[in-house]
């Protein structure tokens, strides 16, 4: 099946320890799509400016991304600078314009409106709320977020929460959310909100899954050398969805892979700058990658 | 087979968000005996003062740990105050006397050193290399440290590296050893400085182990409320060494199957005090949280 991402589209400029990027493709949707239509073809509901690349637009059509809902707006692409030092911890952001996506209005094409797998990209909770009012019947939806969101609009959040079926948080959006340290116990919180499953992501200490009474974890990606992990995040939903969508049968065993397959994309993500190390894999990869999960889990 | 511990013995006065006990069972020494002692007999080499109550050299002599090594001297205890916060993120020290600890000289009993599973307990690492002077060919031996130790003596512990089989650390240690933020980085890096084998204890993110080339990944089993954390990676190490002693095969197998029984141990000791959560569990529990660790990693 097709997975539907609605989120942003920009262009990053980004300074690692490993060096630095102008200008090259960012944004939720965009890492999202790249990772996802590795596994099922993709469309993109988003918005750029005028300058955005005939390139970049080229490189969402190479990999089965299909541009039908994705804007283009008189203006300039959102913008994000950022840095990251070098233990990697968090994104410190330079300079953010928000141009074209200031006023970004998801429209969901008519061609998409039954697309059964949906990414809601980290925007405005209320913008999430209303695709989902636009699309017919979903089999899954899966919504993302940021702090900034959970502190300015917490009531849309939590309004979110109801609506998805899973809902993809890092530990400290998991903590904050669940009001409680514990991240088992912030986690079922969380659950209790409205999801049927949250993926708490844990960066270097991998992911864990919670689905109804079940948990499960997973390790990081071991043997990654950190390039760039912005849109990490992105690349690991791109993964859980779309192999829940390649599968089309969301079975707990189904969401667990999901939960590996999500690591393996965030581990790949990271080893470049912006989509490049995806956009440069092969399908071999993720199947010795998947291998290896299994290898560095086993013990019984 | 036995396993050997050399380490501190003390009497804990704790303050957690759980409550307060004061002068209760702590000490590296303390922790693992009474947990290695679940799964094979122990011989502990320690130091209390005269002030040490019977009562605890009771509950280690009724679980199976041989108290030849213990010596008893004039004076006081080792004693150690302190705190945990609500996220229990460190231990905060209030107070600190070593008493007849300061002098302690580990004096192997003939009837110990031919043991040959042995835990090197968290104490100056000169002392950890006399304690290894003074037995004939061990089998296996795991060493433990602290920070203090790899500040104010890192030749030392380095010297240690080279002489250990396994060594335990910590995510921060391990960073401070192998001198990286990247942990998998770090942790090759301490491998080459000698142990054939490293652990990394990562606390509510689960512990890693490093074997030659191979990696395995434990999580934190998920299921536990804590009340006192400390002793949690003594009670861990009794845990990873009884289950080796257990077998008596240190295969690579069975290498990561000591990793789950050290999470186990560790999962146990931290709810409740000191060592009472141990004290009262039942074999039953260990092999339930195995098969709960089963479930919560398997996806394929």
């Amino acid at each position: 099946m097709e997975t539907l991402v609605v989120g942003s589209v920009g262009l990053d400029t980004i300074t690692t320890p490993q060096g630095t990027r102008e200008d090259v493709i960012g944004g939720s949707a965009s890492h999202f799509a790249m990772s996802a239509s590795r596994f099922s073809p993709v469309k993109m509901v988003a918005v750029v400016g005028s300058d955005f690349p005939e390139s970049a637009m080229d490189t969402f059509r190479k990999n089965q991304i299909d541009l039908t809902g994705l804007q283009v707006k008189e203006g300039r692409t959102f913008r994000w600078s950022g840095y990251y030092n070098i233990d990697f911890h968090k994104a410190h952001t330079r300079d953010t314009q928000l141009n074209v996506f200031s006023e970004f209005q998801p429209v969901i094409p008519q061609a998409c409106k039954e697309s059964e797998y949906i990414f809601l990209g980290n925007i405005d909770p209320v913008l999430q709320i209303e695709v989902l009012q636009q699309v017919n019947n979903p089999k899954l939806v899966v919504g993302d977020t940021m702090n900034f969101w959970i502190e300015s609009k917490r009531q849309d959040v939590l309004e979110l929460l109801k609506r998805v079926d899973v809902m993809l948080l890092n530990d400290q959006e998991a903590r904050d959310l669940g009001e409680s340290h514990d991240l088992v116990k912030a986690g079922r919180k969380v659950l209790e909100m409205g999801p049927k499953s949250l993926v708490i992501k844990k960066g270097e200490h991998g992911a864990m899954l919670f689905l109804g009474d079940e948990i499960f974890t997973a390790p990081a990606y071991p043997y990654s050398t950190v390039v760039d992990p912005t849109g990490a995040g992105d690349s690991f939903a791109g993964g859980f969805l779309g192999h829940l969508a390649r599968t089309n049968d969301p079975t707990p065993r189904n969401f667990r892979q999901a939960v590996i397959y999500g690591s393996i994309m965030g581990s790949l993500n990271i080893e470049d700058f912006s989509i490049y190390r995806i956009e440069g894999m092969s399908p071999e990869e993720v199947q010795q990658r998947y291998e290896q999960f299994k290898s560095i889990t086993l013990f019984d």
